[in-house]
This record gives C-alpha cells, structure tokens and sequence, in this order.
C-alpha cells in the first residue's frame, strides 16, 4: 500500500502547453495503484461540455479500482482517468449543447456519470440506470480526477447555490435518495438502515429529511453510528452488542420497520434486513454481496408480503430532482459525513484511510 | 345569536338517576341553536363500545347545524344529539367488541366519526370513505357533545400516548393529512396551502412533517396567517397584500408549486389553485364550495397536465395510520391551532368565536 | 394410501336428526387422512351467515393436511373439519349480520377464507391478508367439506350470476389474480407463468384478460402444459426440452419479460425467475419453497433493478373485486383447468388424483 | 371551401434539381388554406435523422390550421411544413445520431411530433409531454406534409413490424393509450369513452385490448358510433337518443363507471363525464373545449372522490412502449378507423372530409 501511494505522488510533468493538458490521476496499465499524470484536456464532442473540477469524491468503487480486483481487472481497460463523483464549473461548450442555451460557461455544476443510450427500453420507460450500455466515468470511459472532464450536456446538472464540496458527493448521496424514496412513503414511517458507511449516513440525514418517525441505522464500526447519529438516526445498533432484530421489534412495538435499506452487502445483512421488515414492508437492497444469500423464501418473503427492490444507480432524473430539493433547503446536510480532505496527489492516502474503515466520505480538493 | 346561546346553556336537570342519564348537546326540532339536556346513556350494541366522553372538538359543520343552513335542514332528522370530533375512555364492551380482546376498559381512544357499511365496492376496494351508505355520528345518528357516546368497535382508534385534547381533533388533522399524503410524493417538494381555517393550519403542519422544501399559506384573515406560520409554513400571503400566484411562481423559480390543497372552497380559490400549481402538478381538493366554479379546463388542467384529486373524510384506516405516526413522534404537534377551549354548556360561545372567525380550533372540555 | 381413501368413504351414520347434524369430512386426531362424520350443524354467531356447501375445490394444501406432514402436525388441531374453498346458499343470518341487510336467505355466495382481526396494522392499511391473527378455515377452525359452514358476513362474497362451480375456486383464481396483477401494468406487457397447477393455469387466463400481450407457461408436466394452452398460454416451455431462459429471451428481443409469476415453489424455478425477468421487471412469487434459494443479489436484483413480491392470500378486497368482474363478463373463464369432479365421500379419490400430477383443479361436488 | 381545395391542388414545380427540392404542403403566409409547393429537402443537424415519408395522417388540429383560427393565427409562423403525423424510412443520419448506430439507413420510423428541451423539470421528471420549450412539427417548426422531414434521432421510433399506415397514425393512438392507461387500473375496469371521434375510437380499441370488462362510448354522430362498435364498444350511446348517465348508471349497477374518457372538449361533456363516474373514480380529460365550464366541485368532485387528470400528448416514451407493444401482437388494430385515403396534393379533399364529419380517420399517401 505504500509503495502504491508513493507511486501516486509520483508527479510526472509533461511536455506539452498547460492549455492544452492536465493533471490527471490515471490507471496506466492493468495492475494496482494510480499514477498522477499529466494527459491531454479532453475535447468536448458537440453536445459535450468541458468541466474545470473542483473538488471529487473518492468511493469504494475507487478502492477496488486501486486495488486491481477481479472486477476491476474484468471491466477497466486502461489507460483511464479514474474518479466518478465530481464538481466543476463549465469552461467550454460543444456547439449543439451551446444552441440549446441551458447551460452556461462559468456555471458551477455536477453531473450524473451512467452515460446512458437514451434509446432502449429501460432508458426510454423511465429506467436509464438501467441501460445496459451504460457507459461511467472513471470506469469505463475518462473520468473527474483530473482537472478537466467531458462530459454529455445532458448528464450535467447545475448546483444553483449548492455548494461544491456537497455538489462532489452528489452521486452518492443519490444513490441514498433512490434507496430511501424508492417505493416507500416516508413521512411518519419507521425506516432501519442495515449499513453505515457513507451512503448509509446519507439515507439516515434522508430519512430523516423525509419525515420518517423513527430512524434506526445498525453497523458493526462504532465510528461509522457516530456519524449516523450526526445525521439524525434515532437508535443505533451494534451487532457486536445488541440483537438488532430484537431491539427493532422492540421499538416498533413487535411490528418490524415499514422500511429497510440495506446498504452493506453482508449476505448476514440480507437475513436481518427480511426479518426487521415489518409484514407488508418493503426492503430496498443496494449493498452488493460477493456471495451468494441463502434465503428463506417462504418464511421470510411470501408470507410476509415483502416487496423486495435492488437498487442501482440514481433515477433520471427524478432522483436528481429530489435530491436538490432536499440540499438547497438544507433539509439534508451530508457534510457531517465528509470526514476527510485531500489534494489530487495524495490520492494514496485517501485510499489508505478508506480501507482502515474509519473515514466517513473522502473528498478531494481538485481546483479553484 | 346571542338568544340561541343562552337558550343553549339552560340546563335542565332529568329526573333520572345519573347512571342512565347524562348531559348532551342535542338538536331537540328543526331550527337554529342546541340545547343542553339529560338524555338518556346510549346502550353499544354487541360490536359496539361505550366511551365516556373527555374532549370534543367544534367544527363549521357544527356552525352548519347550529344555523340550521339549508343542508342541515336537508340532511339532519331532530331530536339528534351533535359533535362529531372526540376523545374519551372506553366504560363498556358489547361482548362481540369484548371477544375480539383488542380494546379494553379504560383505554383512552378517539374514533373515526364515519360509519360505514363495510361491504360495497368502495368499503371493499379502499374507498370506504366515499361509502354511500355512511352515517355520521352527530349529523346521521347520535354525536360525541355528550358525556357518553356508543361506537362501533371497529372504528375506535387507541391514543396510545396521544394526548386526548390531539385526539378530541384527530377527525380535522385527518382531513389535513389525507388532504396531503394524497398522490404527491411530499418530501423535498413545495406545497401551497390555499385556505387557514384550522384544517388548513393542521395541512401546514402535515406537510412540514412529511418533509416539503417550501409550505406557502395563503388567506385573507391575518390572525389565521398567523397561525399558519405557527404550525411552520416558510412563507404567507395574504390577497388584500400580495399577488398570489405571481409571488408563488417567483418563489418556485418561475415553475409553481409541486401540490396545491384548496381549503378554502372559494371558486376563486380554485382559479388561483389551478394558477399556481406546475405543470404536471397536483391540486387537492377538500373546501367545498357552496357554488359553481368556471374552470378554463384546456388552460388550466389539460395543457398543463394537473391531477386534481376531491378529498372526502379520511382513508380508512391509512391516513388514521400515518396520522398517528406524526402525532406519537410529535413531529406534527396541531396544538398551536387550539386557540379556545369551553366547557359542554358553552357550546353558544364556541360557536360565536368560530363565527367570527378569530378562532383556530375550538375544543369543548366535556369530561375527566 | 389405499387405505386411507378407503377408510374417508367409511360412512358412519349419526344418530341425530337430519336438521341439527350434516355429513363432514373431518381430521379426527394428528394423522394421515380424513373421515367422512356426522357432525353437528354450526351455530352462526351475531355477525355470521350459515352457508349451504354447494361446491368445494381441493387445494394442495389438503394434501398436505391428509399426508399429515411436518406443516399440517405444526399447525393444525383435531378434530376438524377441513375444506377452504367453496361455494354454496346462505341458510341463515346471525342478527348483526340480518340487520345490516346486505345478505339475504337464498343468496349465492362464496367467501374468503382468511378471517382477519380488522384491528391491527395491516388490516387497517389495505394489507389484511397478512393480518398475523389470521384463521383460516379448514386450517385453524372448521372447514368447508361439509353440507354446511358458518362464516363472518364481512367474508362472504355473492356470486351474482358466477356459477357455483367457478363461485368453489375462487380462492385459488384470487391467489393467481393477486400474483399477476400486483405491481405490474399488465395489458401490452410480457408475462413468464413459471409452474402450471391449478393456479399457474389460472394465472396464464387472468394474464390474457388483462391484456398481456405475450404469456409464456412452463412446467415439467406435460398435461399441466395442456392445460396452460387452454387458458391461452402463447408459448409453453418444458425444462426437460427447452433451455427456458434462453428461449424467453428470443422470444422478447433479448430483454426478457416484464414480468414472472413464480408458481412453483422450486428454488431452481427462483434462479430462472430472476434470469428471466428483464431489467427493471417484477418478479411475483407465490409459490412456497420447501427449503432455502441460494440467491446472487448483486447479479440478479440489485444490477438488474428487479422488484419481487412475495403473494399470500388475496388482497382484501380488491383482489375480489377484480376477479368479479373478469369472471362474470367471462373474460376468465377457469373452467378449462377443473378436470375432475367426486362426490364429498370420495375424498380420497380426489386426493389421490393431485398427488398423482395429472389433475388441474379438482372439485368435490356437496349439495344443491 | 372549393377555392382553398384548388388552390391545394395548384402544383408549382421548382426549379431545384429533384435531389435537393420535394414536394410539400406548406402554409404560405397567415391566412386559410395550404399550397402544395417545391421547397427544399430539410438538411439533419448532427443529432438528427432524414426521413422519406410514407404515409401521414391528418389531424383536426391541420384543419384548425387550414382554416387559420384564432389559435392557428396565435402560433404559426408562416411559411412553414404542416403535418405532425407521419411514417416514412430513415434516408440519412447526422454524424451524432449515425454514431450512437441505433438506427440505420432503410429503418421504417415514426416519430414523436414534440420536440422537447430535454433538460427541464418535466423532462427530467417523467412529464417530458408537458416541457414548456416543446416544439411541435407542423406547428412550430416545419412538418410532415413532404416527402421529406428531419428529425431528432432522440424523437424517432421504429416501425419493427407495424406497418406504415398505422404507424402514420400512432400520434393519435398515442393520445388514446395516454389517455385511457394514466391513472387507472384498466384490466377487469368499466370504462366510458365520451366523443368518438378517431382519438375516441382508438380510446375504444385501447380499453378493450387492456382488459376493461365493459366499454361505453358515447357521441351524437351516428357514423362514429359505427366506428365505436367496430373498434369494440359494448355500448354505444347517442345523447339524442338515451339519457347517457342515466343508462351508464343502469349498466354498472347503479355505480358509475370506473373511469371517464373526455375525448369530446364540450363543457356539456365535462358534467356527463363526472356524472358517470362512480365514486372514487378517475376521468381523464384530452378533448379541449373552446368556452370554460361551469363545474360544481362539492357535489362532483370533493363527496365524490374523483380524480380528474388533464391529458396532453404522449408521456415519452412510457405511452409508445404501451402502443408498440399493443399494435405489433394485433391486440390493438385502428385500421377499421381510417375511413379516407389521399395523395397529398388532395389535401383539400381531405381537410373537406374531417369538416363534414362523416370521416374517421384520414390519412396521405405520400410515398413509396
């Protein structure tokens, strides 16, 4: 690990004009670690608009792209600029996105990274995320950390006084939104977040924001209920010393919660997560397992009328829209969550304290 | 006005023993007024239970019958005790009610006032609410200003915490909730008010506890803008002072409102509700005019896509659920609309004070 | 097995008069089979009706009742009378349920045979049919394999004009409406019937009447196949010839279906369930495993953005409701699927023919 | 009538080579009538595409059009194409659209006829159909009435089966699946069409192919309600004849219909429509009458529990889905509407036809 972080602030000055290239924390060749390299500034295609980034957030996805997993090494063609969470202010415009006239050079703005087709099924019935040719930065086509980024013009969304540093996370904190909103009425209903790492601590301050009457979130780090409690949880619960289920059937007086979003990916998870739901209740799933679950079906599904629903992505854009609502009221503050801040360059310890599990949301400050 | 009210507070003391006996609010013939009387202590049925009376709320409806208006005249069949919103402690079990085993002497309860039939398509299919067959207590069969009143088990819902003066009025609140829980997804979105009785103040507080980014309240009456924003609405507009839907489209970045709820049954409020709301928007309706509204329906509902939706009574049982839920948390506490409270023999004051149109909610202090 | 029927057709002659007891066929003490009785007439209390057993379907669940297995010696308690779907002529009213006089002497009815609490959270919010202090009749108390059965008025559905014979499955059609109609738009949509018993078959009719544009049935048992055609399956697939996924995916340009009603109850009819389902579907599940699904969450809900629902029971009513209207202009029409038909005393003939595979929907045919 | 018919009809060849000039109706200047002129073939921008047209259809907004209203004069800008419904093949692909290779040179296409932002709150949102920058072909911006239009690839749709002369028309049937699929549960459902004109028989064949169990349409013109009947209507209705509401009351049991098409825009319409419904019913409002409507909310509406919903458009692209899925299996065939043929240069025939009310739906032959 630190010889992959020193590798990472390894800076590499390049040949060319600064007008014309960047820094850029790329994935060079199949194998771990990045490199901050200077590459070309990307040219916007004519419904593209260039973005100067400001600040970035580092995901989990980033770590397993650090550390070269199997999905990783399956799915990454390099050489890529990492990084898909972002904000940026807009320097440039391709000329059809220029003649639509909604988006203006100097705009402070974020962007939705699943470039989706726009033409299938799912993207035409109201489910782009899930698009099977779904293209995303910093995964599967250049990514935001780097000091410019391409993007469609029809993916970027303006923060209209939503301040960067938040706007950077806005993926994340989408992925909570669509968790928590998703098929459930919030207000006045009693919601368990199986989960607290970033997106976890999001969906509780969503909740909450959402007029749920009680939020109970469950983790087995004491540092990660800390910041769920920043974000408003009600109840927390360690499994290392509480019978989760029993305490949930406790406070719900032995009903079990209307709604659980199950955010960490535990096949364990998944066995509580169906046992805290209440009968009729719903269970969103967006933690992803590496393993199979083995499930009760009978017992834990059909005669608890359980609606099941995974969760991947953020809708478009009704997500999007829900989500800035919540932010520019501030009704949802997610920045108790941000807990660490880096320059590009130290990507290598960002990583690093991702996978020590006592961070919160890593972000890094990119430019000005 | 001020005979009727004296005519209501002569009591007249009944030769029968006082376990058979109690006091009521009774209409004793056609025409304006109530008057006090000892009537005898109603007998529940086998699925019924008895309850004595602790908190009764006043509502217009109850200002309707006190005038004898045309529709009382239509509708009520004197001798006919009223009120129709109460709290109160269960004395008695028919022995079906008893069988069951879910409610028991002594629990403090509130009930829904519609009486439905229970077996039509509507009872059958979640409507029960819009039951052709529907008696309502103090208007259909015998009411709640009464130190007794019987009701059939099944529309009894338990305090279970609640404080019984919330309870006495959970019958309005339950209108303010249906009226805003109905078809919109109101986290994160913006909410106009139109109309600051009491339901409409309850509406304020409902839908800043499911999460709305911007309550706006509107009406022409100050005092009641006052308690408007008591209960938390962001902004409030009075007509004498401000363009109303010129200042709401100003506050919604030019868009309007997410959801309208029309409180006020005025057939202008109604061009100003459809004026109001975006396109794609939702207007709910509950103030019921008592004339003809002209609506410009290609303008104002069909280019723009609205979804108007005529709320009747509460959804029985699911707004008493999610009602429930908001009081117990005390995420929406009404009581700032409780302005004035009487005891039963004052009920000619209480209706004067509403009839002014100074007051919030008035309740009636029946019983201990 | 021999035996057993055998011994159902004992006809043990009772020495009461024939108006005060009635022919049943009863679980007399924990054990396989059942005996044909004389038992007395039940009492209907205030809020019943005494039915007039005209018709009665066999579930699988009486199977398991005769065999006696691990579920039905957890569950049940003898003596009783089994049988839980029928149809039949109201005899008698309890006094409640004359007085509400929507019920009348004469009336051909048939009747859920969930008796819910009507108090509790589900009950109150449209989800009785998960009310957990459900009895079911034939299960928890007396049974419908008898010349008469008591029921509570609010379960009892008039057939007006459905025929007896269809009037004694509607359990079983219900179940299969509950499944295709829950969640999904059916009409225009693609719809994958996994498993073809009795309610399989059912669900590829209710499919159709909905205005599916493609049903595709599959099940191992060629007459179940059969079957399916009749009801108007477009396609019916046989694991045992065809690679079922494979084929649905032609038959849907590669998306898979917009909807899959697992019958079944097989973990292996779980695995193709959610292969075949397309990305953003629903998956329905009502069949019940005997044992553990091992599930890939990530592969097969989460990236797929699939939704399952866990069917029990019908919704009460509006599963009813719209059964009544697809079986009474004859867009379903069942009929198809009963292939056999026994007198009451032949139990063990009926039961031997389910086990056997070869059956569709079994009838016992009771009086008239 | 005549005049404006000939002067349709007077061909003016151009002097353009036959590659680069086509023929086209066009709107010279404000005024009536149309001219049948050479103008030059449209050039597609980089997202757009070029298409041959087949077959057009032409719509009672043409003949506001052609006779120059007060809503025609309002909005056109002159010279312009007319004509928004079409279907044709794919000649050539801009750059952008080319790259995308979702569609090919030789694909026969429609198209949605509302060319909308993309990037407003009802376009993000579900409610693209209701984008305040939507511009409309034929109206807006230069249209199908040619051999040739360019479109957006993003607003092409292809044919994949259906023929062209449907597919000149799924603008309209687009409408009527709009229409009768928003809001209400159709399989099983009772459903009255109010106005038969061809949106209204198409409405007919939606609700039919969608599962309703009885279909009620109403108009004054004979003819239509022929049309009517051959798409499937149970019961035609003719107000000069029945008492409508009185008939649908008997037909549905004294309940009202579950859902109301208003296809007619006539105020007289609007009362009918509420009155026919039953309670908690939905009645969705397409047809946009030209005077404001005197509405009774309390007794129609609010005791009533309807929901009113304001159809405009196609929702984009949920609506095509439905339809193509419903046209390619012939669960759907609107052929039996399409009472008229022409060439284009008869388009004064045509627009004569729809005035006099004997036609269903008219359509141009424009090319091969």
């Amino acid at each position: 690990m630190e010889s992959l972080s020193a590798s990472s602030a390894l800076y590499i000055p390049a040949p060319q004009s600064p007008c014309v290239s960047m820094r850029a924390l790329v994935k060079p060749d199949p194998g771990p670690g990045m490199v901050l390299q200077e590459v070309p500034v990307p040219t916007p295609g004519p419904n593209d608009v260039l973005i100067r980034v400001l600040v970035a957030g580092v995901c989990g996805t980033d770590l397993h792209i650090w550390e070269w997993d199997a999905w990783a090494a399956g799915r990454l063609k390099p050489p890529l600029v990492i990084g898909h969470e972002f904000s940026g202010r807009i320097e440039k415009l391709g000329p059809e996105a220029e003649a639509e006239g909604l988006l203006e050079v100097g705009d402070l703005v974020t962007a939705e990274g699943h470039i989706v087709c726009g033409h299938c099924l799912p993207c035409r019935t109201g489910n782009a995320h899930l698009c099977s040719r779904t293209r995303i930065i910093g995964v599967d086509r250049d990514g935001a950390f780097a000091d410019y980024i391409s993007m469609p013009a029809s993916n970027v969304i303006r923060l209209d006084g939503i301040p960067p540093e938040i706007g950077a996370i806005m993926d994340p904190i989408g992925n909570a939104v669509h968790t928590v909103l998703a098929g459930a009425e919030v207000p006045g209903s009693t919601v368990f977040i199986l989960g607290c790492g970033p997106i976890g601590c999001f969906a509780v301050g969503v909740a909450r924001a959402a007029g749920a009457s009680l939020v109970i979130a469950s983790d087995l780090n004491a540092r990660r209920l800390e910041l769920a409690r920043a974000m408003g949880a009600h109840v927390t619960l360690n499994p290392r010393d509480d019978d989760v289920v029993d305490r949930i059937r406790e406070l719900t007086g032995g009903d079990g919660v209307d709604q659980v979003c199950e955010m960490s990916g535990h096949p364990e998870g998944h066995a509580q997560a169906f046992a805290a739901a209440r009968p009729g209740g719903q269970v969103n799933l967006l933690g992803t397992p590496s393993r199979n679950t083995e499930v009760n079906f009978a017992r834990d599904v059909i005669f608890k009328g359980l609606t099941l629903y995974g969760v991947t992505g953020r809708k478009m854009y009704s997500t999007w829209h829900a989500m800035q609502r919540l932010l520019k009221t501030g009704q949802l503050d997610p920045r108790p969550v941000i807990t660490h801040r880096f320059p590009l360059e130290a990507i290598g310890d960002a990583i690093a304290i991702i996978k020590d599990g006592q961070a919160g949301k890593v972000i890094l400050e990119v430019g000005k």
